[in-house]
């Protein structure tokens, strides 16, 4: 069960998006697996994706189609990722593509498709061939939430957002959802997430915006490492709502939607995090003193450590495992000073200038490796910069989740 | 239990060196946990140690007098990592040394002391007062197994290893011994181990000798991806053995001499694979085509990924997973090219040419699963170097081990 994390049972519609979803039985009995979104025409749309080399057949094409025309369809199922396939694998997305501009008028080119479950089997077209046309039927403005569950997979509750934010006078939604629960490692979007918004937000200043808001948010989650074939994360502007057009990042009404959207894409990174498979504790770590890119490799060696993730799972105060997950770190010898390094936990300070705090009593840890929620601070050095990471615990539902189901 | 690994009952001393162990009552009830080394006068010896940069207290001690005089002693304790544990943990390995020097009319200088245990508590110092001099009273050549178990921590079997080979018409000994479970990953030697052979080998040559076995032999082991703070590998060269002293190395004897050590020392390492936590399946990682710190990145981001290791855990021919570790390992663009890329496992060829073998069967992908050793070949590109990782799989038992018991 997701820690602290409830299904969503509500998000705001965005004028200029509609969605649909059916059960095309493409892996899953008795549930929807396939998600049909159309955009209004006047909409444009940023996209980032898996930066893994074999990126699945619909992340080419996907990358291809979106350098070619403005998107205005986006195809996604749930259960089979269509990923190491090969030709075949890659004309199926061709034919998706074909197949929802059939239904919808557009060209194929025009269409965006998104696959994620299992690597290595081919899609069964034929499922998609009978569901596409109703599908195309069915689209409506207010579908953001079953849109959400047809995304799962491993995932146990639908998860999404919605933030509104006044700008010009006007009320500017905001809404996304995402999927993703394991094989969660920064390394680009690591998931599936589909965002839009009624401002009307200029590409590529909204390219510019996904991508920065991607970057301290989605990139800085991880489960267990592993990154996906089959990541993605589009953000759509509409443009329905009615201020004057955004195409400066000078613009203060940017920033403000700037803050709203990395609020946003916060909330689903870290809402992934709470439903990471097997889960029991959410964790944040903060690493400083050293440049961005050491003190996120800190944060990221800490958060991957198996010694570290299950004495959490465990609430096991083990905090020598921390010690030695820094000790490691590849960064390089002048970010780090190990008598300078403090941990604290919790607000429990633990090491100060490298060494265990001499009035520290093992209940007080103990108390804070109680807590379903952990906050793990570290200094290792004095330098001013900051890196957040959102992790898990690792447990024994993640081996089970892992091995007794594929995935 | 070990993956196909029993306690040894049986090594072969060398002359020149002697061994006691006693149950000191560090940590544990009911069995030894300190151990006694002493060497010949005219011995040489070579030490590898952890580059974690929160060495502990034994390791900084160790360094410091390996490099003012020549080892006479090593003593040993499971139980007490004494890391983390500041000015006074180094106190404590200090007395260490200066009671075995006492109780064997040597320097403190010339004792080497090595722990292994839990991080972060203070050595009981007092129980080492009482056994030092003990001990020193039952040193005996034939003690390399009670040695052998009593360096186990989550070690399940005790781990050593004999080989005779004939240099100059003489039979020379080598016997070593290694303890190492969890916390294991190539970064130094990631374990306590410990060597002896009678052949007369010059320092440096013995320390060259020994950090090219450790390259291509412990540093290729990984368990979990955690180096430890205490990791020490150390080789004593005796002379007891009737040839002449071995100084170069272009000198035939001397790759005779290596070729053996190397063969002990990956015996070592691999047995600790055997032994890992949790392990069920023993795992071989070959990874050709690029130069070998590339394919070394390769087979050690297949052998560390979550998701690979919990598939062959439940035998799930789930190739998918390898793919995609091999797709974000963290090597240049120009040291792969996915269109070459080929992986077979025991035989089966389920990759080729980065696709979906045509003929693949599941049944025979699942037969190649099922078995306990496993060895994955993976080509990236045409080049010709080659490096293999020895791994084991993550099962519930590594949680449980891990979560329940601090280690």
């Amino acid at each position: 069960m997701a820690v602290e994390l409830d299904s969503i049972t509500q998000l705001q519609p965005v004028a200029g998006v509609k969605l649909a979803t059916c059960a095309a039985g493409i892996r899953y009995a008795d549930r929807s697996d396939l998600v049909l979104i159309s955009l209004d025409k006047a909409s444009t749309t940023a996209l980032v994706q898996t930066q893994n080399r074999f990126s699945a057949a619909p992340v080419q094409i996907a990358a291809r189609h979106f350098n070619i025309a403005k998107p205005l369809a986006l195809v996604i199922n749930a259960g089979n990722a269509n990923a190491g396939t090969g030709q075949k694998g890659v004309d199926d997305a061709l034919e998706c593509c074909a197949l929802v501009a059939a239904a919808l008028d557009l060209l194929p080119e025009q269409v965006l498709p998104f696959s994620t479950g299992v690597i290595g089997e081919h899609l069964p077209i034929d499922r998609f061939r009978d569901a596409v046309p109703t599908l195309a039927k069915g689209l409506d403005r207010h579908h953001w939430v079953e849109a959400a569950n047809a995304i799962m997979t491993t995932d146990t509750v639908a998860k999404g957002e919605s933030v509104q934010v006044k700008i010009d006078g006007q009320l500017v939604t905001l809404t996304g959802i995402v999927k993703g629960s394991g094989m969660i490692h920064p390394d680009m979007a690591t998931m599936l997430a589909f965002i839009a918004t009624d401002a009307p937000i200029a590409q590529p200043l909204l390219q510019q915006s996904l991508e920065l808001a991607v970057d301290r948010s989605l990139n800085c989650i991880t489960v267990d490492g592993d990154t996906s074939t089959n990541d993605a994360c589009s953000l759509i502007a509409t443009g329905k709502c009615d201020i004057s057009p955004i195409v400066d990042n000078r613009d203060p009404r940017y920033k403000k939607f700037q803050f709203a959207l990395r609020d946003l894409i916060s909330t689903l990174a870290k809402n992934v995090v709470r439903d990471a498979e097997g889960a029991t504790k959410f964790v944040e770590i903060n690493v400083s003193g050293a440049d961005y890119d050491a003190c996120k490799s800190v944060a990221n060696t800490i958060a991957l450590s198996p010694l570290v993730k299950t004495a959490i799972f465990a609430s096991d105060p083990n905090w020598g495992r921390i010690l030695a997950a820094v000790g490691r770190a590849p960064i390089s010898s002048d970010q780090i000073d190990m008598h300078e390094v403090s941990i604290i936990i919790n607000d429990v300070s633990i090491v100060q200038a490298g060494e265990l705090v001499s009035d520290y009593h093992e209940a007080d840890g103990q108390a804070a490796f109680n807590c379903t929620n952990l906050k793990i601070d570290v200094r290792v050095a004095s330098g001013n910069k900051l890196a957040t990471v959102w992790t898990s615990d690792l447990s024994h539902d993640y081996i089970s989740i892992n091995a007794d189901y594929r995935s």
